[in-house]
């Protein structure tokens, strides 16, 4: 086997974590309500710590939720990570923007 | 700054490999056709170096260029992570249920 690339490594990474947080309880390819709070809280504790609207994590689970089963799948939990990237690459841009 | 959890360091990873391909011509925030094909053959060459079929990256290129400019903006390559992530993990799930 060869090193994995830095996509492959990503592709990884992202099962595991998913499969991390979604194994602590019930449905072990599902993050219930609760492991979704302590994935964002452990995880992307530097997003969640800036928000001052308590609701704030409610309503994205909502959002995420697109069956409204009360659990996100792993495509469910893959729209986060896409939403979170493309804000980020965003803002990313808009700070080159701003320099030159 | 505390060290970056696996989720961040994901999502910088996503970025970064998008800007490094993206980068090469023309347009720095999308992926010419060109790029796609550089990008595929370069990080996921395991996946392409086993279809047998030629036409599978046209195809591939085709269907997530959602609004057919023939660029990949970076929502439209989050589309492809997930696309593969999703098959990495459902052949993950089919490949424990068949041991237990």
């Amino acid at each position: 086997m060869s090193k994995p690339t830095e996509t492959e490594r990503c592709i990884e990474s992202l099962i595991a974590v998913f499969q991390k947080y979604s194994g602590k309880d019930g449905n072990s390819c599902q993050l219930s309500k609760t492991e979704f709070l302590t994935f964002m809280n452990t995880e992307l504790a530097a997003f969640t710590k800036n928000q001052k609207d308590p609701g704030v994590l409610d309503r994205m689970m909502k959002k995420l939720d697109l069956n409204s089963d009360g659990q996100l799948d792993f495509q469910e939990f893959l729209n986060l990570i896409g939403g979170l990237a493309v804000a980020c690459h965003d803002s990313f841009l808009k700070s080159t923007q701003k320099r030159f």
